[in-house]
């Protein structure tokens, strides 16, 4: 962690989530191991995450521990939220607005983490709005989405900031040079959607990314590959990515009850079972935890309220790849490199 | 057909689709034997219809022939299509606007036929906007999504006559007497999304269908079955349903890779194949084909251009079930009662 200088790498909630403290320490425990250099800055009651870090060698040789008197509960309203000034996501967060930490992961409220990073962090001077990322899989190996619901209203400026954070989360996170990035549109012709993502479409051709912007697709382009990088608004993000999962939840329930439904099929089953399982890890929800908030003054990662210590630890993951390969200076070059293409037009809203 | 006073259940467009005229006529010979009380009138070229019809002896019983000179290819824009007078799509739909037939079902160019019967048949005067509707399946059922991508702009009012005309479709196709509705948005809460679901949102819980919206919905509720009747804006609807689909074809292709990795798996698969075959059945695209624009002073149903003779007869299937159970009879009452609960507002675009 020597090149980025700062006090801590991450700061991490660890009241946050559904099984707080413990699976947070337990997904640092195996972060620890990954990442041997990482210095982490643990936020939370002292005496209960206290007790629980005592119990976890590797975690307690790399994490400090501050304390907060106070929790979000999962269910608070973000406006409430702000209120609380001593609360483990306000503190966490602080570590990162006052510069001692490089970024911040919380398995809690997710509505009271967007709104507290957005004001405690602020937005990135280059960027409108900040968007809500994650990585899924696809036939054609992993797949960037955004915005997930940060903006469910947006404009053509904010879809070719998407993309240029997108490219550079892309590089980041999946370890691309040249991510193709595509525009959710009801249809692949240029003339198809509505004024805003042509207009988007239009600048992307247009900019530094250029070469890599293969246009409009359309849904069933996710799942397939068709490209690396996914851009769309909040609205329809949101409901693609929540239908997504509902569509393979419904086949996983189905295959359960076909596998159950006879003797001769759970025979089948457990013949086919390595290759099933096999299918089962690579789809794991775990592997692809972290929803990722994009162009703040700082890395800020979700894991998922209901996940274990190994999705937590794929959360830590995704955050040390930002903080390490230096995901704000590669999204500050890529505006000024848009910059000197072509002037953004300023928002209308 | 007696209820009905036609001379005509539907007009065909026979030259519609991949394997046209040859899968529309098996369709219909499929269609014959389900509604021997049809009667259809087949459009296209005279002598191939001619003589194919001839070796379908069901079919032939219950077809009327008529000749159209013209066929509007899948890639023509509809712009071209609209000036094409006499292709067998436009004299099909032609047959719905004079009275002759009750609806239409073609298998041809989707947005030469949305374009066509739009301008032909007309809007009902109730409605501001027609909208596009299909059935897909759910963990508790069919469901009906609606709009797909007839509308991709759309405002409060468009939203509450989709509910309206979605309420009715699923009357007719699903035989339900109080259908659950849904309005799809990024959160359940009453404060999340943007001020048009929320207007929608309040509108429809003071209707007359007030007893049967459910709220706000979000993307996984859709292939959860949590309602019947799914509302959003035709850029969602149709992001989410090609989402969905590509969702559940990237499922199938790595079982499919799954069940090919190994002998044991080999063997597997033939031990569970019985229930993985009614599996496959239930999820079958061609128990789905069909998608129906409602608001039309007709019936009109596009069936996918690249289905098979029982994908054409499912589609022939939805279309009689609207017509028979008079559906836009349902909808004008559903709009009456709309009426006299509250006035909806003018459109402001």
């Amino acid at each position: 962690m020597a090149d980025v200088g700062l006090a801590f790498s991450l700061a991490i909630d660890a009241m946050g989530g559904d099984a707080a403290p413990e699976a947070v320490l337990d997904g640092l425990e195996l972060a620890a191991e990954r990442h041997p250099g990482a210095r982490f800055l643990l936020v939370g009651d002292e005496a209960r995450v206290g007790a629980a870090l005592a119990r976890r060698k590797r975690a307690a040789k790399v994490c400090s521990l501050r304390h907060a008197p106070e929790v979000i509960s999962g269910d608070l309203k973000p406006t409430v939220a702000l209120r609380m000034r001593g609360s483990s996501m306000r503190l966490a967060i602080d570590a990162v607005a006052s510069g001692e930490a490089a970024g911040v992961v919380s398995a809690g409220n997710t509505g009271a983490l967007m709104a507290l990073a957005k004001i405690v962090i602020k937005t990135m001077p280059e960027i409108d709005r900040p968007a809500l990322a994650a990585i899924g899989p696809s036939a054609r190996g992993d797949v960037v989405l955004l915005d997930l619901g940060a903006n469910v209203q947006c404009d053509a400026r904010n879809l070719v900031e998407f993309a240029i954070m997108g490219d550079a989360f892309a590089r980041v996170a999946l370890g691309l040079t040249m991510p193709s990035i595509g525009l959710l549109n009801v249809g692949s012709e240029e003339l198809k959607g509505d004024d805003r993502v042509r207009a988007a479409a239009e600048i992307l051709r247009d900019s530094h990314i250029g070469a890599q912007f293969r246009g409009f697709i359309e849904g069933h382009d996710i799942t397939a590959g068709t490209v690396d990088v996914v851009v769309t608004d909040g609205f329809t993000g949101n409901v693609a990515l929540k239908t997504g999962e509902g569509a393979l939840k419904l086949m996983r329930d189905l295959l359960r009850q076909v596998f159950t439904s006879s003797i001769p099929a759970r025979l089948g089953y457990l013949l086919a079972r390595p290759a099933l399982d096999r299918l089962r890890e690579w789809m794991d929800p775990r592997r692809y935890n972290g929803a990722i908030l994009l162009g703040l003054n700082g890395v800020v990662v979700k894991s998922h309220g209901g996940t274990d210590a190994l999705g937590f630890a794929h959360a830590v993951d995704v955050a040390m790849d930002m903080v390490t390969h230096g995901y704000n200076d590669r999204i500050k070059d890529g505006f000024e490199r848009l910059a000197g293409r072509n002037r953004l037009a300023p928002s209308p809203n």
